[in-house]
């Protein structure tokens, strides 16, 4: 019998499964480090101990995105070992900081099954959840995957279909404890833009662009524990070419939206996201956003955010997300739609 | 007189001389995030503080390889600076776990010596050992190389050839202080696999490729302060390629055979190792694994497995070590012989 | 209005202003872990926590450009965002270590203004000071550069041209307090040279080389949050090359001088630096360094050497730094001038 790890397939999922994902991973200074080497990331709160200090985080928290890759990485050879596709994500919410020290778990439970009209894959729901050593959840994010079957003739699973939330309530964002931006200091930051000074609909042009290579993402994808063979061996596809994780152009995104948005400070929830398009070394990603709505918060000076953040290979100073047919415009890499702690 | 280091050559080296090698280095969490980083590395131990506790190691150790690579990049500015070739290795025992903060320094003492019959060359044999700061051995090891002589009519040393064995014997293997497998966690570990799952003569294709690049190489051997002119200057050799460190090999194969060995957690030893072919970038690493032996240990649900670990460019699932002359098959690149802590 | 920056012009800059950059960033052992995964460093002061502790140093301090970078990084969105031209820098000087733990924030006050007769452009003078999170002056070093006008009607500005020293002064070096190299081990630290071993006017050819590639200088130059977007973006110039930062060149020239500096551990000061010409992925870069002035110091067994560290684009083995017209030689790439401590 081989040792080695087939995945699963869709005829191995059932309703209410739970799957205890493989391998514990303790977050180090090395990964803020590293993750500060591979994106171009400045936000106050995780580069400097003593800004997340003075705005009630001690110890200053690595970026959500470095726990959330690390948590949705784990999930991978699980379930989308054998994935056609990654169809999306909704309603991940971050549920206390992660800090250098904390040990990341991830369990997933199958909320969704729907097998392919053609009998030869079918549509996986999980709600995925990463908790921390002290088994308090870290974040949790449901995510449906399309699953090739093994057996086509193995029966169809009965249809259930989740119901997910197009995006997290504002009232649901969980304010890390302690957080207060009363006392900001917006020099620091760099930038003096702040809750009030955003308006719904206001679209802002992040300027800058980076040009891809294969060993940077190969590097953060690992980083990850993220395995996924396309991202790492030229021989996995027909064309020769190393397909980037789709966190990787999430990271570079977001990194980049500092211009324009350096007091987005946190991310509270990630309420959808699309990978429209792959990227490969040698694609310059660019990035824009628009403000989708604005929310309140009990936390002292703190406002949040709904943005949407797109990522688009070359830049496209017109901020097009769709074109007439209502596809996504050429060019556009990502669309995510995400909430972002910001002072008043 | 010249200020920068010309290197040994073979009639600088004398039986019973002892080296003591720059440079000391601090082993850090930096260093384990960037090794995550390079390998596609999930053995759980050494991934998870919480995990490695749980196995009686607190703080978690970092991979063998890690300390391996640091202790052994030390001693090629005296060894190895002027080598026709790397010959071999044997009788590598892990003393002791080495965790963050650990300051490793290595010393070689010359058991060996053979001019060789065209009297330009000659075979050193050193055993290096490498301590920490509390002058605890970490490692040790035996090497030997083929160095250039500076003057060919130098006299030829009385020749010596050291006793090594072909493997560590079981009873000799150094089973770290507190380990302890007896509670041990096989989901979070990755696979259900224990020690008694393993036979002899067992074959594991792990499947799994990485595609070689020169910035990840170069990164990788300059962490481990390996300064070898070959690994980093396109202009060292006719080809303008620039030679990938075997060690690179090394752990990339260590890492891939996760998939199929995600219990085998510690290295204990390293019995012998060849380098069969220089790997290049553009190249793809894929490995396959053999048992070669079995051995109980005196720690509680802790077994040992020897395996042959061959890293291949491009996938072999025939698993071919030799061709019919008895020499390496086409395109095997590693044939590293070790010792493997695993759950019974 | 838009919400990103557009930088500061050369009208924006007046004498005696003071500009608070963005973003404090705490230094942490992954950065020193990538330090010396980009760079071929071996020197013992920063390489090994027991080797500085022997020195007085505990915690071991990063490397002085880890700092220098960091504190660089920061000025660039405010002083260079328009920049011209990097023209050139002086009187840098090392006032304390900098240990993982330190946060570093910058600020540069506008010591001189010089609008060019062509009214297009000019030349600002910054002093930039460098504080960690208790408020004490890690470094400062004065700086120019030339800017773009964004209105060429703008009114110049009256001419103010500081003055700057040619070199710090040896007595106006600041010795980290404890520094003492009486009992320095010259074997750990990897040669015998020692202070009275150079003489004013030799040179040193560091011998080994290194190929640059895009991955290793944007993660480089990244982790110092340094975003200027010629060194990213392939769009960024019309011949598609990304420009490797000069910082990445310093650093890698610093390194590459281990061979035959060993034991020029510390820097103290930086007292000049001109890019003479532009590097990029592909470039193999040397190093030779000429000693320029030696001086004793105050702390135990610390001398100080004035040294001239030259990076080139291939070896030059006849170390020549200017051409007969009394311009840089064709492949100097980097002329630095500085201040190392070095055991006595």
């Amino acid at each position: 019998m081989t040792k080695t790890n087939p995945g699963n397939f869709f005829e191995d999922f059932s309703i209410g499964q739970v799957i205890r994902h493989a391998t514990p991973r303790t977050v180090t200074e090395g990964d803020r480090a590293l993750y500060g080497a591979l994106y171009p990331t400045r936000f106050a709160v995780p580069s400097s101990a003593e800004f997340a200090k003075a705005s009630g985080l001690d110890p200053a928290p690595v970026e959500e995105l470095i726990a959330f890759h690390i948590a949705f990485g784990k999930t991978v050879p699980d379930i989308s070992l054998n994935a056609v596709a990654n169809l999306g994500y909704a309603e991940c919410r971050f549920h206390r900081p992660v800090v250098p020290g904390d040990t990341l778990s991830t369990t997933s439970e199958v909320i969704g099954l729907k097998q392919n009209s053609n009998g030869k894959s079918g549509v996986v729901y999980v709600r995925s959840t990463a908790t921390n050593q002290r088994g308090e959840v870290a974040l949790d994010w449901a995510r449906w995957v399309m699953v090739h079957k093994r057996d086509h003739d193995a029966p169809a699973p009965e249809t259930v279909l989740p119901e997910l939330a197009d995006s997290v309530a504002a009232g649901d964002l969980v304010i890390p404890e302690g957080l207060d931006f009363s006392d900001y200091d917006f020099a620091a930051a760099g930038e003096a833009h702040r809750w009030d000074d955003y308006a719904v609909g206001e679209k802002i042009d992040h300027v800058d662009g980076v040009t891809l290579t294969d060993s940077e993402h190969m590097v953060a994808t690992r980083l990850w524990q993220n395995t996924a063979k396309v991202h790492f061996n030229t021989q996995a596809r027909p064309d020769g070419a190393r397909l980037v994780y789709g966190g990787h152009v999430i990271s570079m995104a977001r990194a980049l939206s500092f211009n324009g948005l350096a007091n987005a400070q946190l991310i509270a929830a990630i309420n959808a996201g699309a990978h429209a398009a792959p990227a490969f070394a040698g694609d310059t990603v660019y990035a824009w956003s628009e403000v989708l709505e604005k929310a309140e918060t009990s936390a002292p000076g703190v406002g949040a955010l709904r943005l949407r953040l797109v990522a688009t290979k070359d830049r496209d100073e017109s901020m097009t997300l769709r074109n007439e047919a209502g596809k996504y415009a050429e060019g556009v890499l990502l669309d995510l739609d995400y909430w972002a702690l910001v002072p008043r």
